[in-house]
């Protein structure tokens, strides 16, 4: 599909606002971004199959769930009463043993609506029954990276085939190593997880720190923090990074920036099982590398990345009696560069040309857009999913005005609602 | 105007959810709401103006905004880097100097597009040229309700016209007696405020233990909390309430429950500016009369209460360790029932016969509300403002689908943009 869009501003990779713009894609990259009268040229003799008059809207890149569970849509609004430990395994742990790899391709689907009306083009997700997401995603158009998500209940034995299988099943999908956490996988499958890093030379992905009384087992267990061990074993030798972070001391932040690692921030779901609150402020005066995800529906409960921007910028306000503790451009950058970075989608970070063509365009007209003061701080202090006009994926155009165009929603709608009956 | 709202589900005035039902309204009120079937009887021989399929969403009363300043929507992603006090001294007051009443009509324009677009039915609003506003809120049909702000720079000399005036300019529009906050009046000017309230026997509203700095300085000032301190005065002796209460001690909600006076949340504006967090649990577990607003634009940065309800709800756990520190019925009622009584209005409450027709619709097909385990949480928890698909303020539709019926968006686009560049 060949789209231009007309009479629109772009959001730049420096976070700044190009005005009288035009975008050009061709397939699934950017063909051109910038001037309108330049524009004009390139366009001359393409064929289009939309021109789009954006009216002064912004396009942006696609914004990047940087640490999800897509699946557990099935879990939103279930046992909100419990805190992480008790949550897992009172609540989900007993689902998820019933679920069917026809569940997670509805439960994935589901997920996909919700980022696609939320601006977001691509997950970076820890899930099992992933060929089952994996179909769903490609059927949808929307950009899945899987991250392993082995522990001692299972996935040790698949990883390896799931990293050589996932890798090679579609333009669309890929797969990172990882592995649950610390705390759900014994030190000898740590030591496995680190031979296979070795072995493909890759960056290995984990849920580090989220709680308190997790950093003190792992202490307890090793006498040090999941950050250290994880580093001594040989776990983070070709990158990597953690999600939630929650719990960091100064050294595990030595640590990560030591190895070029990731930290993923997860506040709202931090914030709604009691884990605490990532201070966000000391990972960007450390310069380290940021991203952003919403975690699972189940303990979000929504996958609203406008929602955790808001919170990473500022959530560290009240700590440092600071009302410009956090920049909101940073995070801003985290949610739609860096996140792809993270995820490995290096050619995902920006609107300029060569890229893919993974971009939103949000409503400009819209009273929470007004007045421009700047656009930026608008975007983080005040947008929300309902700015987001259109979500492009790969050059296609699958959420407009909200209407999906490859997904059937009430068709999702019933098929998830006897699904949840099942699973009860 | 008649309205038949049929094939939907309702939220009673319990915070549960009746299924197949009807609503009808007549002229301003709501005739009938409830089972489908005895509907059919009503609607009988009634002519309507429109018969609206609402395809199984959900109707809930208007959400209300129980403490903003509308028309500082031209203050939105400005000066967002001081704290508090600085905002204030350095940002806002300046540029207030400046603001004509036709600045003020113009962004109140701009803040009920947006509280309608996000299902915001009335406010309870702090501000100045009111008439301006008041203009505006009529031509909208948007329901305004002023709090006085006097302060020793200016409103204790009009504060008594503006109580009888605006009580008698239109029934969308009244006024309820109100003063700044302690820390901008002075003792004689507080006195005077009791005076008045005494003399009308009427509630009375202030910002009151928004900062630290704010409680330290009145107890330099007087020895005591700005709640002690006005309650001596007799400022609260007809009920009232106050706005943030982030800094309450014991004693101050004690004095509160006495006189049985509202205290009205204002979760992201305290964290934007770090002032701090409001331990809300504590508010719940005295069963205290609780409310929520948004606080205005400039320190929000948004019109939002579906961010301000979640944090509402999620923001006591971490302080508590409790996942369940707050329950989201509570603050979903807080947000629907609770703030229109502490606004004065008693006739907004619910979605019952009789009472006003400030009605909301809730997109039940939209991603974020699937799938219904729960649909008071997946509100609370999941939902965002562009889940609201119509408004309906006095029984007249101002919002449908992305549209406004009384307000030209484009036209407020255009001036509001011209004022911020006066005004810089």
């Amino acid at each position: 599909m060949n789209l231009r869009f007309t009479n629109c501003r772009i959001l730049s990779s420096d976070m700044t606002v190009t005005d009288n713009a035009e975008l050009i894609t061709s397939n699934d990259k950017i063909l051109f971004s910038g001037n309108a009268s330049e524009a004009a040229k390139i366009a001359e003799g393409m064929a289009f199959d939309r021109v789009i008059d954006c009216d002064d809207d912004l396009l942006m890149p696609g914004i990047k769930d940087a640490h999800t569970h897509s699946a557990m849509t099935f879990s939103r609004s279930l046992a909100d009463e419990y805190c992480l430990d008790d949550w897992l395994h009172k609540a989900i742990f007993p689902r998820e043993a019933k679920l069917t790899p026809d569940h997670v391709y509805w439960f994935s689907k589901l997920a996909y609506a919700e980022y696609l009306a939320g601006g977001i083009t691509s997950c970076f997700d820890m899930y099992f029954h992933r060929e089952a997401s994996a179909k769903a995603a490609v059927e949808t158009g929307f950009r899945h990276i899987f991250c392993g998500a082995a522990n001692d209940f299972g996935g040790f034995e698949t990883l390896e085939d799931n990293y050589n299988d996932l890798n090679s099943y579609d333009p669309l999908v890929s797969f990172i190593m990882g592995f649950h956490a610390e705390y759900t996988t014994s030190e000898k499958n740590l030591r496995f997880m680190a031979e296979l890093a070795h072995k493909y030379e890759a960056p290995v992905f984990t849920h580090i720190s989220e709680t308190k009384a997790e950093v003190e087992g792992c202490i307890e267990r090793y006498g040090v923090t999941p950050a250290v061990l994880l580093d001594r074993l040989g776990i983070f030798d070709y990158g990597g990074g953690g999600f939630h972070c929650v719990w960091f001391t100064d050294e595990d932040r030595e640590i990560f920036k030591k190895h070029d690692l990731w930290s993923v921030f997860n506040a709202c779901s931090n914030l709604k099982l009691a884990s605490g609150i990532t201070p966000v402020y000391k990972f960007i005066a450390d310069d380290m590398k940021i991203a952003i995800g919403t975690d699972g529906a189940g303990s979000n409960n929504s996958l609203d990345m406008f929602r955790e921007m808001y919170l990473d910028t500022v959530l560290s306000n009240v700590e440092t009696h600071n009302a410009a503790a956090v920049d909101p451009a940073v995070i801003l950058k985290a949610a739609v560069s860096d996140g792809a970075a993270c995820m490995g989608l290096n050619d995902c970070v920006s609107l300029d040309a060569g890229m893919k063509a993974d971009i939103i365009r949000i409503d400009m007209h819209h009273p929470a857009s007004l007045p421009e003061n700047n656009i930026v701080k608008n975007i983080v202090y005040s947008g929300n999913p309902g700015l987001v006009k259109m979500t492009v994926v790969n050059g296609n155009i699958l959420y407009e005005n909200g209407e999906f165009t490859t997904i059937d929603i009430e068709e999702v709608r019933r098929k998830t609602a006897s699904m949840v009956r099942e699973l009860a």
